[in-house]
């Protein structure tokens, strides 16, 4: 068994156009895990994943921190305890307008960049 | 676009052996999730899921609340923000040694029951 604190893997930045955002893998397949991928995605306040698609679904976990995600056009408020799933080729993105970091569970499958 | 709280799912408890434990599916195949199923398990204080394998993993991401997971033969302590890897077929179990509710996000693959 793994167990760690997700602050335990040092986090990667992500580049532009996203803004104070960054990402960690958990568990992947350098742990054995061969059906999923678990990331932890972080924004700063202020922070923001632009709108974008991709032909892998998410599936995520609102641990902390307040904001929106987007589904189509509208941005949906967001925040601890709060999941989403967003299918394969659904535009999304998230934005945080709070004051705290967002931290966010959010998985890929076997098939996707682990990050 | 799927949204929810996980309390906007029902609890279904967990039968003896298991003590004061509850699991919601909040993203699973009903949804469209075809790679992998994410479940919310919820542990009174007090609350025990016993030892036990089974030929799937879990990939575990702790919410909040306090407890001890188990590893083998070792209860190790977690808390929020912890990852648990815990690899098809090993013992494992969950015990809530604190004063509140354990929420953890516990996903299985697809060829697993989704509770």
């Amino acid at each position: 068994m793994k167990k760690i604190h997700y602050t335990d893997v040092a986090p990667k930045a992500f580049k532009s156009p996203a803004q104070g955002v960054s990402g960690r893998v958990v568990i992947g397949k350098a742990d054995g895990a061969e059906n999923y991928c678990m990331r932890v995605i972080e924004l700063a306040p202020g922070g923001l994943v632009p709108p974008h698609t991709h032909p892998w679904e998410h599936e995520q976990f609102y641990h902390s921190g307040t904001g929106q995600v987007l589904s189509g056009e509208d941005w949906i408020d967001v925040g601890p305890g709060d999941v989403a799933f967003i299918p394969a080729d659904a535009r999304h993105g998230i934005r945080n307008t709070g004051t705290e970091p967002m931290v966010i569970v959010c998985s890929v499958p076997p098939f996707a960049p682990e990050l």
